[in-house]
Parts: structure tokens; C-alpha cells; sequence
């Protein structure tokens, strides 16, 4: 595989350019007899949709999602699962001038060097409009992970720029543009977000995602680690530079006496581990925390080179991200979904007849 | 495959336990005529030896390396190298009393509900010594690597518990025990280290690995990006919590005119993506840096469960390191090396004969 | 991967049934550069295209195809190009009658008891149609080889029933319905498919396929053989119950002193390996033959079981091929060229720089 | 993976040259909880082991495996399981003259050009000795699939180059040096033997394999189909030609009326399909049947080349087994059970938990 393919038995095949007449990909390995439709994909991509704010891109998307196949009167078949979206709002003027330049803190140069052609038109492959598709498989994934074990995995912005977000409540997340999770923060995010935009730059965000009801037991015990898979997928986003697990960078000045989570009968005492241990899950929440780059397109102008290693000064204009950071959200929770499925799967397949009499702890104390 | 191989086309393949007959693996990939012997493997390995200090596990293993396969008078044929260390140092009774119980922080809980069964001897397959194979098989990446592009792979501690330690210079890192790039930090560390066994307490660490030299080209674009698959590596060694690549975490407070890094004729201006754009090296130096936890076995008394369920009190006696961190430098070396010659290859497979006019800027100004 | 892709590093990943909305597949790992148009892969597909002659299915599908993604400017860009063939002819209700009960020699009743669900019309997945997609893919590989290293893939049909076809020129096999390569035995052919048509019955055949110009030291050693690789995609074929390379069973009567083809300066003296020895091209002509069962569906009285395991007799109506055999020869052609391009690449990956001053010698002699 | 490691589920990563230090494999994904000794493994390493007769190679090898991880305590714990088989008859001096050589039917020519290096001692990687390791891993395949399934996988000699050995009963088939199924035919076949060795010459062979009791529902439906993994695995034997699964090269001549096998609620009424349709098990036996070439080391001069490319007359003398194809059986048996318990794993892992109420009709009437 060269790259556009993930998951050992629950594999996502993606494909498509921002400008070329569509993106999708092919979902192989969800199980048969799984209720699904369009809709259920639909409700997933439209919370990336841009344009649902002054505060994300303003590209027109409508990102309709079709089916092409492996659903058989509403239900999955075991086959492939194929699905289109195709490209509607595609302004390729407003690429044409990079054609030949190379944006700072862009695939440009490196595509350029590794293929020795790329597909300038909004960024081709390398846009970040490819993570639709991921939403998309992703969905299948959340909703078998759902019906299958009650797994839920939602995801919160907890951080945009030097503005800080509490968790108070999932209840609000979907209810504002930036997924926080403290509705009191709302308005002082709207006038951050502003004040960027007017100083024609972008800022930094980070996140977390949870999944919850994760059962003990997925997860391979020295590569393909539940964590490490997960830091893959994480680290697949375009734009994220960082990925913790539970505690995170927080366990270097951590002492074993406090970082090791207790065992007890009602329950883990605490949960620094992020609900990994020796790679395999131990029934406790997956705790991830994700950091991604301020959006590289600014329009302020920057040093660069063009194909003839010249130096050039460029402004990226278009219809930029502020905060690439705030649509990720449903991202991370794709990829997170991505995972555990194919680790579900992968369980099952090598040791889902293994049974214990040892009791199965809760995630949490009481 | 189950969690045991990493790598598409420079694969290793580990096996063993921690009191078993021995550890190893099988290094499948690696190109022919490469000069290999086992002193070039030795060398490595016994860069992560135990008992080389106080500030370590007394455990005395000689972790010597046998080349059963792949090498024929002094070079690689193009066929698997298996590489063995027999196990010679193994004082079961010092875990006999763990077979029943599941130690916090461990993966004894998780192993046992996922198989059914587990090696309990030393942790079995999730003990840190079957990173020792890692570290051998990455001995022979680190070699090809360096005689084919002139990649350098280095890594030094950057802070052990509340201990920061500066980067002065790579010359003193081999000749400290806690691979300090700061000579004056050494007395300071030695001290703290004493107080921290004195405590009966374990402490966390964080480390910095480079590659120099990487051309621009080598990852790939969607998933098995250069940094996924590096984050991938990193959070597969044993306890780590958080891998971050060039600015990592730091971006969330960036704007965009601050991350993304300039081209110049004469370099790039900064390094603040570490090395890899889109997914695909640059040309500058690869940064990661990682998060260890503070190591989970210590002699205070620690609330558990036997396999009964019941409640426990235990203590973790037996010959364990203060700061797991400490040796994880040869060993994020080898997983980074492991990572690069991968994509060497998958590079060459589908883009080794692409040729551009445009001239490659260096990794960074002068 | 759950089955529906196939190749390492030129993968095919496939889609689609055959009474739904369009089948297709997504090729990952083309290199970038090769010039690629619908038009040379439309041209393969009218190769294998229903309802060219009398002695085919005639199923009215245009089998257009559309390109998705993975090719800007007239070139590929070595990002994933997917592939998209809407179905148009669609009679579900000649199949109506058949959802639930099981069709002798099909894979009705697997299918069923492995999913718990189907997609009865046209047979779904199962159905010959899918290997269109293949043709598909097949062209851009065979293009890529011809282009790059002047290799030619070539079949033709050798026993059609019980009418042996001998080989005279490759000039004539495109020009009549049997991909026969001797003109004279055309008429023979066309009496013969007639009676099979009108007595309500089916035939088997034997193809044979060839690569030229196959460059020395292709396939793996062990596992993935060139060999292995090509019989493994040639058994995935529908209807293919054989696979011989070269001598195939006729070597179980040769002596060794016969079938080990002698090297001479001036080339092989013989070709009884078929182009592999150990698992790697030896620079001759890949030479491979297949046996394809007869059609399954035909419109005699057979005994069967419904869902409810009662039995049940049934005829099947329909248009079928009464020799699927007749358009595999494109299918096999395309399987071979996926097979080889996945081999090129992993050979150049491994061993792309190796040279020895050792003259290949020519395939054959003179 | 570069060519060593076959199975997706079931993994087996091979190592080894016929005289290095020695020969083995790691076998991930094998379910925790099966009961496995050195012994099982030997008893199946002892059919295959030179020596036994006159009518094999002289080589004296004990062929005596050592289990290195994956087993506590008599069970499988679900890691690697490492199998080491040291050399110990290596009397290199027998292939000194061939380091310049290129042997007729050898992989000498092609391991050159690929690798630019090669271990030409007893053929090095290309020998068939490496073919001891897959047994060893197919025992521990074939005691879980008789333990969980019931499964019985039994192969035999049906020729050994002009001579037919019709099938009588499977008792007597480990009996006689030849693993044939008729106890009448072994006086005829051991003079045809001796004929052939004092002839100076060698013959090839053709043996059947079949998998009794495997549950329908096993196998992919488009690529990986459970046909296709076995004429790859079967292909993948040393000096194997053809592959067979039914009716095999038979289907050509049959009409659609006679191969496509009925259904009846006592059973399937006949077997032409193999036990496979459309890629997955049909609850049939599996029926495979494959050519094995004659040996191409024989003691007659043979023309070729050497390095230098100028011509050569060779005779290879060594102690070769006149028939390779005799002791294929075990091996032919072993790769069988490689591929049905990666399938069964495979299948658990999708559809594990699929039921429908149609009852499985038996493999065959009565």
C-alpha cells in the first residue's frame, strides 16, 4: 500500500484531489447486517462542513455523500463499502498564481520533490478537504462501535491560541462553532477568533477525544499498540504536531506512586494510563489529547522559493481556515473510531473465544 | 499480522519473553551487500544494557547477539536476518508471588482478560526487554542509512522528573548515564536519582531524538505519513505517553506567521515542522520528542485485585529501573531509524527514478 | 484487508456489484508521470465488453469509465487513481426469482451462510462483472511495463471444450470472438458454441497467457514467488479451477535432464520453468495457462435447496456467457500485468541499485 | 513484508539458508490457550526429514526444533512463537565448485542478477531445506484446526512420473517411502526409483491434498479468495508447476450440466468445485492437487554459463533427492493448514458472529 490505506480488517482506501471531481474511498472489513445509510454518514460530514461559520473557511461545500456499494436493502453486506462525494465548489483561480511557488509550511516542496508533479488546485491531495472522507468512514465505524458494544467517542476543543477551555459539559459541544465544552467561553473565543482574522494570521488548537465502554482486552501487546495505533491515526491529520495518551507529557514529573492507576473492585482508582496498559485496553475511558498548527495560508506576505529555487515573496490568499484546529473535532473522532473498530475486529479474530472468571472492573471508582 | 512486525518493506518481525529461552527477531527488507556483523549490532545494544549504572536495573544481561540468518561472509544477501539473545539472568522467584495479581500500571490485568493466559516471569511480552531487538534491529537501519545518505540518528534526555537538561553539545551524551547533552547537569541528576530510590519512588522522563540528512521526499501523503508512522513507532516503545514532532504542543499558542517555516535559496528559515511537511520530509532535521512515565514497579505498597477479583495490597520488589526513560534513548534511536529506511525503500518503490529541475534547499540558513 | 484488494505496492483495491449503482477501484501506488487517459483503459475494457458477439452474454453494458482522482494534466501524480464504472443494464427482475434459493456452481449458498446476507441480483459481488474493474486497473499496469520496460502480456485461448486451439499468430487473436490465434479454426469454433448454446448447456476452456521482455530477478524467495503471486491472481479469477507456469503438469512425466533449461551464452535453450526459477524472473518469456470451468448458469433443470434447506429444482435464466472462459483472456492479461508492476516495484525497492557485471543472457536463443 | 512471511491472521516469517547456522520461523497469531510441545511439532518434521530411505537425499539432518517463546507451561499464550531448526550436516565442500556457477533449473542465475550476492552453499536461501520450517509451522496450524474444527488434512502421492498411484486408503499412506495411497504400487515404484537414480537422472511428481470437515464460510470473495491463497501457498513450494482445486485442468472438457455440483438436503451430490465457490468454503472437502518438477540437480553433464558469462559443462553431484515431489506431501499438507487457519481467523474476525437458520448441508451425500 503507498500511504492511502489504513486498518488491518476495518481498511479505509481514500482517494480524490480538493479540485478534482471528487474525493471518497473504500471502507473494507465492516462486518455484515449493520443498519446503514446515507443519512448516518450525512449527519457526521456535515459537522466538518465549512462555511457553518464566519470562523471556518468560507469554501460552499455541501459534501453529499453517496453510497456507490455493499449496502443491500439498508443494511451491509460484508462488502466493500464505496463512497463518492463529489466536488462541487472548485474556484481554481484562486490557486492558479501557486502553481509554480511553493507556500510556506505547505506540502508544496515536498510533493513536488518526492512525485516530481502535484495537482497545485487547492492543494490536491494534501488539502485537508481529504479528512471528509475519513468523517465519512468513520461514521460506519462509530456507529457499529455504538450499536455493537455502546462505545461512545466524542471529542472537545479544550484549547484555541492562548485561550483555554474547560470541560463543564458534552451537552454544549454541538451547540457553538468551536466544539467547546464550556458555553461561558463561547463569546470571548467569537472576539479572539475576530482579532486573528483581522491581523490576517491563524492560531494553533488542541483537543481531546474520549471513547467510552471500550472493552479490556484490544490492542496488540508490542507494535501495533491500541495507543500507538491511535497516535498513528492522530498524527495522520493534517496539521497535528503532538499526540497524548491519558496523562501525556504531564507523566515526566509524575512519580510511579501517583502515575500507576490503582486496581480496586468497584473499580481503577484513577486513570494516567488513558485507558491503555502494555498496549491492550483496560476498560477505562481512551484519553487523547491532539495539538494542531495554526493554518499555514495567511495573507501576509512571506519569504519563499519558486520551481526555479528563486526567491519569491507570496501572500496566500483564498478562502482560508482561521483555526484549522476547529473543524478537527469530528476528525479526531473518526480516526479514533477508525481504530478501535479494526482493533475490535482484530481481537475477535484471535482470541475472541478466550474466557476468564476474573471480573471485569469498571473504567472508574463507583 | 498480530502486533508483532513492523515495517512495509523493511520489516521486523519480534518474538520472546522476558525469562524465556531468549528474545529476537527477523529482519526482513534489509538491501544486499550491506557490510554487517554482530559487533555492529553489539555496539548498540549494549548502549541499553542494564546494570551499566547504579541508576538502572542490576539485572546482568550480557544481551549477546547471534546472526542465525542473511548474512553471508561479512554481507547482507537480501535474505531475512534473524537476530537471538538468549536469556541468561533469570530470578523467576523474584516474581513468582505476581502470577495471581495485577500489578498497577502493568499490563498483567490487561493481558490476562485479552489471552486468557500470560507469561507472568519478568512481565513476559511486555517486559521493556524485548526492546533490546529493537534496538538490534535498528542497529542494521542506523548503519544502511548512514552509509547510503549520511543520515545521523541522535538522541539525548531533555528532563527527568523535575530536572530540565539543556543541549550543549552531542560529544558528552555517550559519556553519562542518563544520555545528558549537558555535562554540568550530570552531578545534579546523579543526586536526584539517588533521593528518588531512596523514596522507594520511580519519576518520568522526557527525550529528544534528530535525524540529520533525511533527503526531502521519503513518507507518505494521507496515512503512513513520515510523522504517523514516527508517532507510530514512538508510542509503540513501552511507556511512553506522548510523542510531539517539531513544534509539537508548543504550536497551539503559534500563529501562523510564527510555525510555518520560511524557504530561502540558502534554507529553510526555521524549523518549527520538524522535518516533515504534508507527511513527507523536507529536507530538514526529523525532530521528535517523547514522553516516558515514571516506571509502575516500586517497593511502596499499591492497592490491586487478584485473579479472584479480591482486593490487594503489593509491593513490586525485584531489580527494576528508577526511570524507565533512562535507557529509552538507543532504544527511540532504533524505532526512528526503523521509521526512515522503511520510507527509503517505499520512496525508491514508487518515485525512485523522479527527477526535477528545482534545486533542493538546505535543512535550515548557512 | 478483508479480500477485496490485492498487490503490496501497486494495489488494487475493488468495489461494486453488479446490479447496483457502479462498480470501480481505487489503484494506489501508480508512479507518478505515466501519461494516462480514460481512453487507454476503455480500450482494454471493450476487449472484455458483454454483447460483442453471439457467443456472449448479451448484457448491453457500455462499461464506461471514469476516472476520479490521481491524474492532473494527462498524468499520473502518484496519488490513488479510482476508477468508476456505473452500471446501466440492470434487468434485477431476470434474478428476482432467485433470492431464495441457491444456484448449483455458485456462490449463493457460501455467500449466505458466510454473511447472513446478499445481494442476489446478478449474483452481487460474486459476479463476473466485477473482474471489469480489474481490466481496468490491468491497463494502467500494462502500460506502465510497456512503456518502461517494453514488456508485452499477450493471450489467447488454446482449448475451448473439447476443440483444441493451436497457436499460429498473435496478429489474429483480436480479430475473432475466441481470442483464438489460429483463423482457421474460427468456424470450427463458432458451429461448436452454437450446439453448446442450443442444446442449454455450457462448456469449460484453457487459455494461455505471456509476458515478454520480463527483466531477470523479479519475485521473492520464499513466500510472494513471481510464480506464486501470478497463480495466486490468476485462481482469483472467477471459474479458474487451474493454474500451470511453463511445463505446469506436464513436468510430473519429464525427466530432470529434460526440464532443466540449459543456459548458454547466447540464451536459454529451452523454457520448460516458464520464466522462474526460485521464485524470480529468469528473463525468459512468463508463460502461464489457466483452466475456467464451465458457466454455472444454465437453463437446464438442476437439483438445489432453498433457504429453508428444502430441495428444489430450478433452471437459470438470464443472458449468460455459455463459455465464461471466452472474455477471461483480457482478465487474465490484466491480472498478470498487476502482478508484475507489484514486482517490478518491490524489486526496485530492495534491489534497485544492485549491478553485476554478469551478462544477462537473452531469453531464448537467437 | 519482502517475501518471508505468508498469512495475514496466522502469520509465518521464515529465516534461514540450508547451511548456515540454521533454519526458523516465527508464527504470530496463533490463539492463546492450544497445548503445544516440541513434539508435536517434530512428529511432523520427522515425514519430511532426509534420510528415511534410499530414495531421498543421504543428507543426514535431525532436523530437531526448539520452541524459543510463545508457549508457558505446555499452552500457547497468544505472542510469537519462534521456531529455530539448527543445521548440522553441512558439508559445504559438495557445492565449493558451484560458487561461480549457474546451475541448470536452479535459482542460482536469478538470486545473482536480483542480489548481486548470493550463498551458493547447498543453494542457500533457494534450498528446499527451508521448506522443513513451514511444516513445523503447519503443525501447529493443523493441531488447532483438528482441536477447534475437527479438521483433517491428509495428503498423498497420486504419480511419480510415469507411474499412476490410484488411490486405495489413507492407511497405508505413511507407511511406505512414498506416500502412496495404494500399498500394491510400492514394489513398481521402488524399482522405477532405482531405474531413475542409476540412470544418473530425476522425475517429477504429482500428489493430491485434501482438508476434510472445514465449516462453509471460509475465505474472500474477490482477491484472497480461499482458492487463490491456496494455489499461492501451493505455488510457493519449491519446484511446484501447477495447481489444481476440483476438477482442476478437467473442467475444460466438462459441460456446465456435469461440473456445477448439485445441492439435495442429504448433500452436495458431487465435489467438482473443490469445496471452494466463488472464493469461500462450501463445507466440501477441499480438494487440491498440484505437479512437482523433476530435480534439477542430477549427476549428468548439463551446459551453462558463469559469472563471467562464458559457457560451462556441469554436473552437479551432492546428495540430491531423485524425486523432490516425495517428500512434498508433508509439506503440501502444511501449507494447506496455513492458509485454512488464517481464513478461519479471518472469517471469525468479519463474521463471527453471522448466523442464519438455513441448516449447512453435509460436504457429500450419505
Amino acid at each position: 500500500m503507498s500511504g492511502n490505506s489504513m486498518g488491518l480488517l476495518f481498511s479505509v482506501t481514500s482517494f480524490g484531489e480538493s479540485h478534482g471531481p471528487g474525493i471518497g474511498c473504500v471502507v473494507d472489513g465492516c462486518p455484515p447486517g449493520l443498519e446503514l445509510s446515507e443519512a448516518d454518514i450525512q449527519a457526521e460530514l456535515d459537522r466538518r462542513k465549512p462555511g457553518t461559520s464566519r470562523h471556518v473557511t468560507q469554501r460552499r461545500e455541501p459534501d453529499t455523500v453517496e453510497i456507490l456499494s455493499g449496502v443491500y436493502e439498508g443494511k451491509t453486506t460484508g462488502t466493500p463499502i464505496a463512497l463518492l462525494i463529489r466536488n462541487t465548489d472548485q474556484r481554481s483561480k484562486d490557486y492558479g498564481n501557486i502553481a509554480d511557488t511553493f507556500r510556506p509550511g505547505h506540502a508544496d516542496y515536498t510533493y513536488w520533490h518526492k512525485y516530481g508533479i502535484r495537482d497545485p488546485r487547492g492543494g490536491g491531495r494534501s488539502s485537508a478537504r481529504e479528512t471528509a472522507v475519513r468523517v465519512a468512514a468513520g461514521a460506519i465505524a462509530k456507529k457499529w462501535l455504538r450499536e455493537k458494544f455502546g462505545i461512545v467517542i466524542r471529542g472537545h476543543m479544550t484549547q484555541i491560541g492562548a485561550v483555554e477551555i474547560p470541560f463543564q459539559s458534552w451537552n454544549v459541544v454541538n451547540d457553538n462553532p468551536f466544539f467547546a465544552a464550556d458555553a461561558s467561553k463561547v463569546d470571548e473565543l467569537e472576539a479572539y477568533m475576530d482579532s486573528i482574522r483581522k491581523s490576517l494570521d491563524s492560531v494553533g488548537a488542541r483537543l481531546r477525544v474520549v471513547a467510552e465502554n471500550v472493552p479490556v482486552g484490544w490492542g496488540e501487546p508490542v507494535y501495533d499498540r491500541l495507543d500507538a495505533d491511535i497516535a498513528y491515526a492522530m498524527m495522520n491529520i493534517n496539521a497535528v504536531k503532538g499526540v497524548e495518551i491519558g496523562a501525556g507529557f504531564g507523566c515526566v514529573t509524575q512519580r510511579g506512586s501517583e502515575h500507576g492507576d490503582e486496581l480496586t473492585p468497584q473499580g481503577f482508582a484513577s486513570n494516567h494510563a488513558g485507558g491503555v496498559l502494555g498496549g491492550i485496553s483496560t476498560g477505562q475511558d481512551i484519553e487523547v489529547s491532539i495539538a494542531i498548527k495554526p493554518t499555514s495560508s495567511i495573507a501576509q506576505p512571506r519569504r519563499s522559493i519558486n520551481k526555479a529555487g528563486e526567491p519569491i515573496e507570496m501572500e496566500t490568499h483564498g478562502r482560508h481556515d482561521p483555526c484549522v484546529g476547529i473543524r478537527a473535532t469530528p476528525i479526531a473522532e473518526a480516526m479514533l473510531a477508525l481504530v478501535l473498530i479494526d482493533h475490535a475486529l482484530r481481537h475477535r479474530a484471535q482470541c475472541g473465544d478466550v474466557h476468564v472468571d476474573t471480573p471485569r472492573i469498571p473504567g472508574r471508582i463507583g
